[in-house]
């Protein structure tokens, strides 16, 4: 990905202006690449702190950034010889990714990727971003899924929209072939998607890849407070992620683990395959990963961290042009070798 | 350790003040149990921030501390049928920690254990505290270094000792059946003496248990900014920390391996054994151990990193009446679990 320009960094750059009041002044780090130091020294993104007025108001927004981004990541995916087909799977809308060649040892592999927006941000091209990569620099053949959002459609269109494809691709490729991966909420639905096979004793997949997931809903955790206004990507809790929660959840209960998997019962947790956390030091979520990973971890369930250095959330992918994000990507795969090439013990 | 009382807790909490202007009011977290939630919401501790005035100022401080909480360590451990004897290994002081069973499978396993205490703070039985639960509720037979340390015996006495200890544990016992294990300063001398063991060409450990370890002594890394005054253990780089680097360090180069070493060799961390490393989110050495990790795993190293939900430094071990706590314990015995039951592929 070095290749690319920072894109899409750009385009969340473009959308901001510093709203929030330091209150604890910290330096730019110096233990991060040039490119990272600059993109962690901005300020705070204020897309994540806007409060929309109405559902119209929203609306605009919503299909700005999908417009904006979609176009980029797909001029991207021309760039780095990817092909990207639109299409349906158990009539769900998805984006097939399939790299120019495929390792031998991939073939049979696939990626099965959802992206991340709260819930309702993120429609179209603009969610196959964070998939890229696994295509174009790791050979895997990725299915992205374009599921249902609010407004529109509240809980749980989404997360029946990402299961239903889940499902058929089980059927198509063998849960032991597919590696569930997102970021953000799509970490949180990757997470929610294993809750949903143990349910319906459908097999869980061979592999979780959780992002900084949206673990609990609710405003619990203790880095929603630590890091409010030291994370530059998300901010704050009070603005736009109230929002969505609001959009979404629609009152219903937030300890529903299908909202907030980090309540989900030790019996799922105990069902579930390799499962790798990532988060950053500086993440407003960087609680709701660790919360996460030692519910797993406390219930022997072989669950593996990886918390960046200075970044705030999901900084990890969006900076294309820093080395850290290639790091990043390439633990991810080392990851995937672990599942599925050395095959470990449970 | 439940049956405890927060002794040693209480100890360090009793030389407390409030010292640093709170520029980032954080709530109490909701996600820890009440006497966890207690500690983390105490007051920063003044005894790291105190910067002695003079050699004799610390040696008084030193042997407080010393006298205090060893007194107490010894009185948890007779409470807790662990045996301790003191006595001499290559020369140098050690407490050999035997509980009153051992169970089979670990009958010809020990556990190497380096006390932390910035290389100035924790002589004879007051560093025993964190290995004692190894021994009580673990059941493994636990040998502790009392390692010379600074001012009167600067770098390298201290690795030297311990690397003394840990060649003749090799000999009488063989590699594969020891960990090493330590928080903080011990955290970071677990680290060293495996990078004094590669450049020995001496057997590995079988595994290193390196608690937030202090892997860049030097100010450097975001967390000792962003967690300044939010960390309630340490509190800040700016007092006792900065003494200790001058005690012990004595303008030696600060980005010498072994004395900081997040920056070894890719080739020495290429031949870690599995690498356990522990912080918690409000860790002032949370960057030290993200790095470290991080560095591990790109050298493909089998390195895991556990991150405590709203700890500050180290704190996972001294709240000895938290449930955290003994969570903690469990999931450092499920790693060498992992490591000498189960045998896992490197």
């Amino acid at each position: 990905m070095n290749r690319l320009k920072s894109t899409v960094a750009v385009v969340v750059m473009a959308l901001s202006t510093t709203l929030l009041a330091q209150t604890h002044q910290i330096p730019v780090p110096t233990t991060v690449s040039k490119p990272m130091a600059a993109a962690v020294a901005a300020p705070v993104a204020d897309l994540w702190l806007k409060a929309p007025k109405s559902v119209s108001d929203w609306q605009a927004i919503a299909s700005e950034y999908a417009d904006t981004v979609g176009r980029s990541a797909l001029s991207d995916a021309k760039a780095l010889n990817v092909d990207v087909q639109a299409t349906k799977i158990a009539s769900v809308n998805v984006y097939v990714l399939t790299p120019k060649t495929i390792d031998q040892d991939k073939a049979d592999k696939i990626i099965f990727y959802i992206h991340g927006g709260g819930y309702i941000l993120g429609h179209g091209a603009s969610g196959i971003v964070e998939a890229l990569p696994m295509a174009a620099d790791h050979h895997y053949k990725v299915v992205c899924v374009d599921y249902r959002m609010a407004p529109e459609f509240p809980f749980p269109a989404a997360i029946d929209d990402a299961f239903a494809v889940y499902q058929e691709l089980v059927k198509t490729h063998g849960a032991d072939n597919i590696a569930v991966m997102g970021t953000s909420t799509g970490g949180a639905m990757t997470l929610i998607l294993a809750l949903q096979a143990h349910d319906a004793k459908v097999p869980m997949p061979a592999a979780l890849i959780s992002g900084t997931p949206w673990s609990d809903m609710d405003k619990i955790g203790d880095s929603y407070f630590v890091n409010d206004g030291v994370d530059n990507v998300l901010g704050s809790y009070d603005g736009l992620i109230k929002t969505a929660v609001e959009y979404y959840a629609k009152g219903h209960d937030l300890k529903d683990p299908l909202l907030s998997p980090v309540y989900a019962s030790d019996d799922a947790l105990q069902a579930f395959p390799p499962t790798l956390l990532i988060s950053g030091t500086r993440d407003l979520f960087l609680s709701n990963t660790v919360r996460m990973h030692t519910r797993l971890l406390l219930n022997k369930a072989p669950a593996e961290l990886i918390v960046h250095e200075a970044l705030s959330h999901a900084q990890y992918y969006f900076v294309t042009d820093a080395p850290e994000t290639e790091n990043h990507y390439r633990l991810l795969d080392d990851f995937l070798d672990r599942v599925w090439v050395r095959k470990p013990q449970k």
